[in-house]
This record gives C-alpha cells, structure tokens and sequence, in this order.
C-alpha cells in the first residue's frame, strides 16, 4: 500500500499545478480518508486548503479527523465561518473533542462557536472527564431504544436516528430515568418478528464500565470479551456514551508504546517521534540517563574497592563487561516477560511463587550452559589459568541465577504496590545486577587466588 | 474485574460440591463466556465436564472456545460423540479452526469426523494457508449478497442466513463468478428503501487484503482505516472470507509480544508464560544469551591490549561499568524509540536522515548534561583528579553521541534489507556501543594521562 501512494502523491501534486481540479476530484473520491490525509501530509501546504475544498462533504470530515494536528490548524485558520460549520457538523462528536483537545486556545472558541448548541454541550460533556479515563473517549453518540418498543418500532427509531450516530450495530435500552437496563444487536433485530418487544430479546447481562474507569481497563475489556462497543455509566447506572471498538484498539497501541518506552527508560510522551521537537526528546531521556548514571557510582565504588586485586591480577579486568553484560542479558529477559505478562493480564501477583520456581530453574539451565561455553573458550582460545576460568564461570552462573530472581520479582512487586511494573524493567534491573555480579565477582575471586 | 472472579469460584466449588446444579446453571448464565472459561480454568479438571454440561449451548461453546487448549482437549476426551458434535456445530470455522490448530491428531481426527461435511471443508480450506496469511485468520462465514437484489431482497437473505454468519455489519457483494464488487453496512441498509437496489447504495472501492498478506499488515489496516471487518480475496479476486475486528486486535497485540520479546533478545514464542516449560524458556532464552556473551569477547579484547595503561591507573577501571550502562541505555533509548515507529508507521526509511540529525541533536543534550553533572561529581565527591574527570567526561559525551546515531540508525537499516528491526534492539546495540565506548575511553586516556 504505502509505496503505491507515493507515486500517487506525484500525480496528485502534477494535477494540483496543472489545476485539473475535476480529475484531482474523481482521483480523491476514489481513496479512503486514512489514505487522503496520509497523501495531503506529504504535498507542499499551500495546495491542502484547495484540495481539501474538493472532497465531497462526508469524505472531508473523515479526512480531517485523520489528519495531524498542524494540519488541521493550518485548514482551520484558512476556513471560513460556514466551511468551518460544515466540517464540524459532520464529525462525530468524539472526534470533535479529540481535535478541541490538540488546538491552541483561540482554534477551539472558535470551533465551540460554530458548533451547534447540542454539540457544544455534548463537546464540553467529554471534556470534563480526565485525560486517559473512559469518559474521556467516549462518544455520546448512540442509538437508544426502550425496552416497551416492538422491533417495528426498533427499526424506525434506527431509521430516523441511525444515520449521525457513530454505530448501530449494537442499541442500547435505557429506562426513562436513562439507567441502561439491556442491549440487544442489530442482528437480533433483523432476525426478529416486527411485533416481539425489545425487552423480550434484549441481552440483559450487559458488561458496561464506569466513566472514571481507566482507558487501558477499558480497551482490554474489548480484547477479553471481543466487543464492538462498551457502554459507559455514571455513578447512578445511567448511559451517557459508548466506547466504540476503534478507539480502544488505539488506547491499546498507545498504552503498549508507553509500557515499551518505560522498559527502555524513557519518560513516555504521546506524539508520534518526527513531530516531537529535540527539546521534548531530550527532557524525556535525560532524567532516566541522569539516575541510571548516579546509580552506576555503586559499581565504580565495588571497583575502588578492589583496587589492589585489580592492580595485581589486570586479567580480571578483562571480563567484567562481559560479565555485566550477560547478567543485564538474563535479567531483561526474565523482566519484559513477567511485565508482558503483567499487562496481558496472563500473569497475577498470586503466581509469584510459581514465576521465581520456574526462573529459578530456567537461570541454571541458562547459567550452567554459558558457564560451560564460556570455560572452554577460556581455556581453549584465550588461555588464562585455570583458576581465572573458575572464577569467571562461577561467577557467571550466580549473575545469571540472580538476575533472572531479580528480573521476575521487581515487576510483580512493583505492580503489588501499586508502581508500573514496566518502570522495572533491563535499565534499573541491570544497575542492581551489575553491582551484586561485581560483588561476587570479587568475592569469589578473594576466595579462590 | 479480577478480584470479583476470585470470590466467585469459591462460591462456584462449594456449589458444585454440594451438587446444587440448578443454581450453578442460573449463576453461570449471567456471565459472560470469556468470564466463565477463567472462572473454569481455576476450578479442579474433575468438575470441569460437568459444570460444562450445564451450559446453555451457544453459551458452551463461546465458553469452549475462550478456554485454554490443555482444557479443551480434556473436555473433548470427555465428549461423546453427540456433545461433541453439538460444540462443533455452534463453533464458528475460525474459532473451529484455532482449536484444530492446538490438538494432537487423534483429537483432530475425532473433531473433523463429527463436523459436517461444509464444515470440515471449510475448516481444511482455511487450515492449507501458510501460519500469520490473511488466509489462515479469516472466517468462511460472511453474508454474501448480489448486486442487483432489492434491499427487500437483501433483508431476507440476511434473515435466512445472518443468524449463522460470524457478523452482519458488513455484507459483501459478488458476482456469480464470486468476485468482490463492493460492500454494504447494514446501517446503509436499514437507512435504505426496500426497493433500492444494493448496487445503486453499495460501496464500490473495497479495501480488501489476498489471502498470502502478512497478518500483521492484515491487522494493522483495521487501526488504520477504523474497520470491523476486511475482505479477503484470492488471485482472481474472488472474496473466500474476511477478517473480522477481534481477531484483528489479537493479532495487533500478539505481534507486539514478538516485538518487545525480540528486543529483550527472547525467541518470541506464542503461549502464555505460565503455560510455557522450563525447558522451551531455556531454549527461547539460551541463543542470544551465548551470542551476546561470546561477542562481548571484545570488549574483554580491548580491555586486555590496555592492560599496561590499566596497571598504572587502576581508577580508570572504576569507571567501566558507568560508560559502558550509560553507552547502553542512551542506545536503547534511541532503537526501541525507532523500532515502534517502524512498528506504527509512523516512521519510514525515507525519514533517515531527519531521524539521524534529530537523534544527534538530542545525544549532544544528553551527552553534555550528563558530563556535566558528573563532572561535578567526579571533582566534588569522588575527588578524582582534573585529568580523569576530563576522559571520563569527554568519553561519555561521544559514548551517548555514538550510542544514540547506532540506536536510530541500526534498525532502520535492518528494516531496509528485510530483517526485524526488533532484533537491533538495546542487547545487540549495548554490545556494539561497550566495544566502541572503551576504545574512546582508553584512546581519550591515553592522549590525556
């Protein structure tokens, strides 16, 4: 796909110049809004506004909600008072907030001005819930049925409503008070008598979540239960807006880029890396580089320590990258899957005892292996005495045993207490696995020289 | 949601203990499968066939497709042949199709023969496409209708066969001969007049995937395009399934499982850990841990051939291991910062350069901050002299440049000749960077002291 659009992105950019705005218009309407704005993100600004005004109406809108921020300003600022009415009017409303949330103050007075009062409301409705909970993606857009209603009734009110709600593929059934009392989908509707009454084929155990629920709660909820959309209720059981399907699936890309950026000891940031400024990227690797530093003073600190083993036997030297390396190795190995694990929610603090038996026996198997290999190219290729070898390998199988306990206990305690497990992952892991390998490492060395 | 489940199978075992089965039927019916099947899954096996049988059989079968393979294989031994058929009948052929997947032969054999015989055709179509094809995680089951039918027309068929099709939100429109000629919602049809015809309101340009696609491509056109479900087609174009949305995600998330495992350097593997033994850990873990060890011989290399420089200045030493996990965490930082964006799309080979510059920028932020703070440490705590701060500090400034321009620049490559860029992650860069870090710090010492 990609590389088909950017011979597509010459044409479009020959048309725009030769101004052959019709062909330009049966080109577009042909592609998909996804497509349209990854196009327009790659041709010279001055053209967006006069290809934007040649799509047909609905395509518009879909194409601006796909667009990135800049773009939707500099479109915004070109418009007109009506353009501008005509967009928002045909956005659905979460969309409408996802913008109102990324433009400066005076973009957004204007969008709210021109939004009709009900949108306004409902615009402001979402804005209030805080950021990352479910009643912050929400749309309040959605088909209400009541349980008394035939399905001849179902169907007209889907009719004369359906056509500006977000999806229909599953109604909801409210009470007058607005508590949700049932769903039922349009399939079940399809396939039912006219005259059955909704609250008769309703689907009454309906799974539904709370608007201050967290948004990463609610996306895996889609996964677990393979949904399309998930009601959302207030304190007092009433709807007030639907999670739909697409949404949680980019919560949950959002979500797992946050959780890898964290194992990689970055401060996690929400927009994407090419439109994040050198400034932003610095301040979001520096206090993690800072600290990681700091902590390193430790192991300088065994090295000092031992200074006179070091000036005696310099071989020794040799292999402490090594060393540390290998032990950094086995514990990010053993982190990133039990914080994996953690967050696909296949793994509970209650199987702690099982994960540290299992690494347990996985690290010997592991340490005696490298420990092994590792002997007969020292004696074989490097060959250093007898007894450095000894130290070396004895040492290797104790850093891998304890990195791997290290690696797969930190994360489940972090979550236990209610830190991000995923804060526990290679970089602190290995800080505290380089300090105790080095330890050993002059232990053992004491011990057997 | 979790911890409600746990009160619930005590409750659930006390019951089924005392055999008040009229009760556990009316319990479990309120729950959802996905709920049911981790409620079974911590109950004892002996209960399991039997509070099995007290399902609803829609709702036993959703449950028996949410269950682990070890469970299933274990109520199939119990099946007779009639219960067995029964849950196959209920299945749809991609759920049918995942559990033939994950069974020994003689439980294959026993399920292919109770299936009927447009099932167990359907069920080895799907089975001959190659593992991650579109092919492999498509359904059979879609709602086909022809152009030239009445929505009238199109609301009967949907009737008559939608109740069986895994969804109805979208209907496919083919030719006689089954080529794809365009899609329908059915919101469009139920908004429709029952004399249109589906050509005139039909959708005519598809997105649509063959049936060789990668399922990672597959699954990321739904976040791209905000789909529920996608089309597949042959060479010829004739449509022999589709993709629907919850499959779509499991392949989203699988895949990025494989991508965080790859860069812990772990052979991804795709069961849960707690299901996984010791000793396929061990072999998913041992390769890179003795490519890792063995590669880390030159930074042992290095350290040696300045082993003179070393005796004299034991100090220096004291150093290593801060260097060498600073070199190490910048570049990590700055691969998995680029592997996702690879990952996403949001990254390209053609934004090299503007990654590398931008990469350069933000590593001369880091790198100075970091020799300033501690350079300050060095002289204030440590009380090293002026000459060893200075290589300390100069070295980790061209440490973090080079650890940040391998970082970015290593899996963008990867990704340009065909490889995972996931593999180029902080494991493989941390080598590279430790060898490259004590050259510098040893080249610096040596023009310095």
């Amino acid at each position: 796909m990609a590389d088909k659009n950017f011979d597509l992105e010459t044409t479009i950019s020959a048309l725009a110049r030769n101004k052959r705005y019709a062909a330009l218009r049966d080109v577009l309407v042909t592609m998909n809004a996804a497509d349209i704005a990854a196009l327009f993100a790659g041709l010279e600004q001055e053209v967006l506004p006069l290809l934007f005004r040649l799509l047909p109406k609905e395509l518009a809108a879909e194409t601006f909600v796909e667009m990135d921020s800049d773009a939707q300003e500099l479109l915004i600022t070109g418009f007109s008072d009506s353009e501008l009415k005509e967009v928002i009017d045909e956005l659905y409303i979460d969309d409408a907030v996802d913008i109102v949330e990324e433009m400066p103050a005076n973009v957004v007075k204007r969008i709210l001005q021109q939004a009709d009062a009900e949108t306004r409301k409902q615009i402001n409705e979402i804005l209030k819930y805080p950021e990352d909970s479910a009643g912050s993606i929400m749309t309040t857009e959605f088909v209400e049925l009541r349980p008394h209603m035939t399905v001849a009734d179902a169907i007209k009110s889907i009719r004369r409503s359906g056509i500006e709600k977000e999806t229909i593929n599953t109604c909801y059934i409210t009470m007058p008070d607005r508590t949700l009392s049932g769903q039922i989908t349009i399939r079940a509707i399809i396939i039912a008598d006219d005259d059955d009454l909704v609250e008769d084929i309703m689907e009454q155990h309906v799974i539904s979540v709370s608007t201050m629920d967290d948004q990463e709660t609610v996306a895996q909820m889609f996964q677990k239960y393979d949904l399309l959309s998930l009601p959302v209720v207030d304190k007092e059981n009433r709807l007030v807006g639907i999670v739909t399907v697409d949404d949680a699936i980019d919560v949950l890309q959002e979500e797992t880029t946050e959780d890898i950026e964290k194992m990689a000891a970055i401060t996690p940031s929400d927009r994407p890396y090419l439109k994040t400024s050198v400034w932003s990227i610095y301040l979001h690797r520096i206090p993690w580089l800072l600290i990681l530093m700091i902590s390193a003073t430790f192991t300088g600190m065994i090295i000092m320590s031992f200074e006179n083993a070091l000036a005696a036997t310099v071989a020794l030297t040799a292999f402490i990258p090594m060393l540390m390396d290998t032990g950094g190795n086995s514990g990010s190995q053993a982190s990133v899957t039990i914080i994996r694990g953690l967050a696909l929610q296949e793994i509970a603090f209650k199987d702690i005892f099982k994960v540290i038996f299992k690494e347990a026996r996985v690290s010997l198997l592991c340490g005696i292996t490298l420990a092994a290999a590792n002997f007969l190219k020292l004696m074989l290729i490097d060959k250093v005495s007898l007894v450095i070898s000894l130290v070396v390998c004895v040492t290797l199988v104790i850093t891998v045993f304890v990195a791997k306990i290290i690696g797969c206990t930190l994360p489940m305690l972090a979550k236990k207490i209610g830190f991000d497990p995923a804060v526990m992952a290679s970089p602190f892991i290995t800080t505290l696995v380089d300090a105790i390998s080095l330890l050993t490492y002059f232990s053992v060395a004491s011990f057997l020289l």
